[in-house]
């Protein structure tokens, strides 16, 4: 049996060895750039009709296939803290910005969360001539605690 | 000696009694609202002379007031992985989209990091007909890793 | 200051010396039973109305009072593990069972999971011959996942 | 040898590949659903008569059908805290609720447990218009402290 | 407020400047000496008669008295591991008899625990030329899994 | 190599497809049962005649019966609090009575601790109208501290 | 109340501002130097006579006085693994050298352990014209494993 | 490949296949026993002519051979608290007179430590006719804390 | 498929096999020492021509060589505090010298870190008549904290 | 008594107060800026003299006088792995170059460690036209393995 961690490192051999990007795999199956690498390193169920054109497109075989289909159970960290660090950067931001972050969030929403669920977001390029920037937005639906 | 962590907890408890918002606080001091919660709740120094004005909106004392100026050691959350929900939902994301954040900031960018000291972010609330939606945004200088 | 913790620990000792039952704080409120509890032990932030209400039958301070309203950050459990064996148990069926309860979410709803926020829960005793029950019933909103 | 959870990953393979449902597995050995996913997934040991319908089923080989039959080990997490969203969000509900639980159970039934032993559940789906509705019911014997 | 741990605390303390044993203290309120200890200790609700007892043998104060009637929180040890050599034998007995006395349980009584809350649990000595033994019993009801 | 892990995994097997059981092996070697399935199970080594019946036994090869004679680097638990309810119980047992435990031996001998390597032990069943018990006899030598 | 911690920090901060040694207590006690400073430090109970003249001589209050005397539950580190560095030096010793002294007392004595309870040491400066040497003596009762 | 483990795992088992001692290997090689047994486990580069020696002694591979001279990452405990009894008893040692030991390096050498590099130690029996005892005698060098 | 971590191995491997050192190995693709290592090691991506080279020298395979280049997911520790007494004492001058060097850089640059992507080191030998000394450089940029 | 936790505390508190620098302590006392730092953050004893100096600097009292002269129990960090950014970097340049440090000091001088004891560091500021550089430089004395 292929599993999902598997075909995750399956898909991203057969990226370096044929030179096929993220991008290109995102446009041929037609959702978002995060969604595709998600979903392909394993963390969202690929459709079956996107599961078999990027199996076609990496020359993935039949198990594989069948493995990015199969539901996660999902968590991509391999430690609670993450240790690379163009990860771990992200963690920092929670430990510096968390609290300020549900804060603002209560005073803007109330009691509630921004939901990771009923959620999509985005990693992209910003010039800048002071260097060019990372902007990544996360866009949740608000879901307030209701009884 | 009053600790950045109780100056912290001063300035909720003062902002609850008195009815004065983050909003408020950061215009007064003229910052952004994310850098002004995270930095009255200890996570950055604050100049004096907006801790003198957040002093005196909030009825602060002077020990309070030269804690807040002090250099923070930071990290905010009291477990590695947070336990309240609207904390864990940004580690929850980290778990199933941090490797898909650094795939595309690695495809685009090549190898390197957003950085989180150059960096601001907000919160927003967009409007949406099937209810309205957090938007956070992260926005850091990309730095290459280089020798 | 008085901290949501302590406020919990006061409404406990308060009751145990009063005589007063969670139904009737429950009751008094206006909310369901396993709703008032988790707030007045510190996980919810308690309306100003109800608030004077359990203050005013529990003989509680006014700072009390105020922390009882004040924001959480949640999350009650002293250790990730827990080791009272009463609160043990429900830990235990999730190590027995929470794979099987995400195969059936993910079998009659899709992926997705069960709303902790959108939720409501209720305790309660149903008598059997064979020794009375303790029925807890977990009822949240199912959530898809949705980009 | 087989262990039991590479008989787990069997039995999901194999209902991936051929199409069959954990219900009609429920329905074929005659248990409640809940009971057979854990059973399936190594949680419970399956009888004999149970094991062999099963491997029937799911086209499983003589060393996983008897790995089936093999009294587990029981522990389903791969981590003290999970990271799956969706069993996640019921490790959440303890950290919010645990204590409210333990409090509602003491006070109607005195000192003592919910019996994860002498227990079932079931995971039903209610139909709402705002959104329909995972519905867990955890039911176990109530069993007091009893010297 | 006292907590059941200061409680405790105060027990001990007492004992050692009253010269008072745990076995008198048992005796006296009618209970056997490990449930006694235990209850002393905070990890049982002690009956407001035999908390009078104690009390007034020891010389408690009155909330002292009314902790140790609180409903605990149970959970004894401060580590996970006990790092106490007396404590850490019976962890050690565990780690190697642990699979052992499971695996005997399940020999005899087929798959269920025994039971932690329908218990009861001796120590004594038994003379030995060899040198006297500690013999501590466990006595706790067989639960079979029963859905 | 075959670890004596393997090896235990082996007997289990064995055990199971053979109908043989820990009562049977314990005879055939002339050891009690508790050190019989504890040493199967590789946290003793096991004699070398001991090994030859048990081989014989469950048709075990040559490598796992050298296996089993081997000196163990004993430790039986995967993790630290263990998962299994029927092991878990006595971690609980250790979590609500080990301070107990230790008071008791302290009043009665003086400081020092039960051994845990001149040590022997048992689980047997009591019959009981309100349902049989399981008794669990930890019985090891007192070692006083002494320099 | 004086706990075992608190008196050890008593002891530690009047042999600084008196200018008494561990030596000179020792010799005032009769004991040990290693049992002396292991028990004031607060991980033996100290017999009555050696607490009063140790009281006498570092000028501590009766609690002090009666929290030596008292029963410890032992355990001295902060963290499982020491951070300072002249007591982490005997880790690193059981990381690298743990199993071979394993091994060594197996070939030599058989199955079973050295004795931490039945057990003295001592550290000692040797003169070494290569620069003086620390020589600790750990001397513990070998006891085999006995059934 | 082979790693140092498989080497030490290699060596173990031939000891006992050959019946060959720590002490012939540790004579045949010229170097003290506690070094060779954690040398042969790889914690230590075997230099080539031992291992040489080593290896026709116990009918090693080549590949063996070579793992032998590797220089290892050293760390040979599995978990941070040892859960092997004979290992354990070191770690209680370092829980009860760690700080103890700290004491009196510091009052005899000055601030500094035991060097746990520039080092030896052995194992041996002590005849002693209330039971022979275990004498593990650690020599490190004392190196003050120099800037 | 060959990870990173594989590929590592092989390079140490082949390097002791052939006798080729790091010095050799970074000359020949025009890096710095410590850079390479770590590169091989599987924390940076080695550009195609510098794996090419490598490759060539240690007899890899051609999977080896398209591990080296693939972008790896950096952390090389295996647990949190790394065991290796050699890498020890590098976490052990962070345990004792961490805060006073965040103090240095606030003195002198303010709030702010040294950068570790943009970063170089080395460690070279500086002689002493007193024993030669390590002499590691941390060179990285400073970043102010900026908004 | 204060603690040295509590005389590091106060240390900076004063220093903020009266605004007197690191640089101008170190220079008082004598010693270099890093060693200055972590000694009077209670990671080195002050020599009587020095700690005078700076109590009459600070207007520190006499405890704290004496408690920056008491030995520490060393280790600076709050939690394993640091989450302050500035003290991370220098985690993050273990996680990815502590084995391409060990390789480079076992190629350079052998098996053995850089000395954190006999050990001198400093930060220093290297002007950059690209920005300016923080250099640390860690300078420990080579220490072979040596029996």
């Amino acid at each position: 049996m292929v599993s999902k961690k598997d075909a995750g490192l399956a898909v991203v051999a057969a990226k370096q060895r044929l030179g096929v990007s993220w991008a290109q795999l995102a446009e041929a199956i037609g959702k978002a750039p995060a969604w595709t690498v998600a979903a392909l390193l394993g963390q969202h169920p690929v459709p079956a009709e996107a599961a078999k054109t990027v199996a076609a497109m990496l020359d993935l075989n039949g198990e594989t296939e069948l493995a990015l289909q199969a539901q996660p159970t999902r968590g991509a960290l391999e430690t609670a803290v993450p240790t690379d660090p163009t990860i771990y950067r992200f963690y920092e931001v929670l430990q510096v910005y968390g609290p300020a972050i549900k804060e603002l969030i209560h005073e803007e929403f109330g009691d509630g969360i921004m939901s990771a669920i009923n959620f999509r977001m985005d990693v992209k390029r910003v010039e800048d001539p002071a260097g060019d920037r990372v902007v990544v937005t996360l866009d949740g639906k608000f879901l307030p605690y209701q009884w």
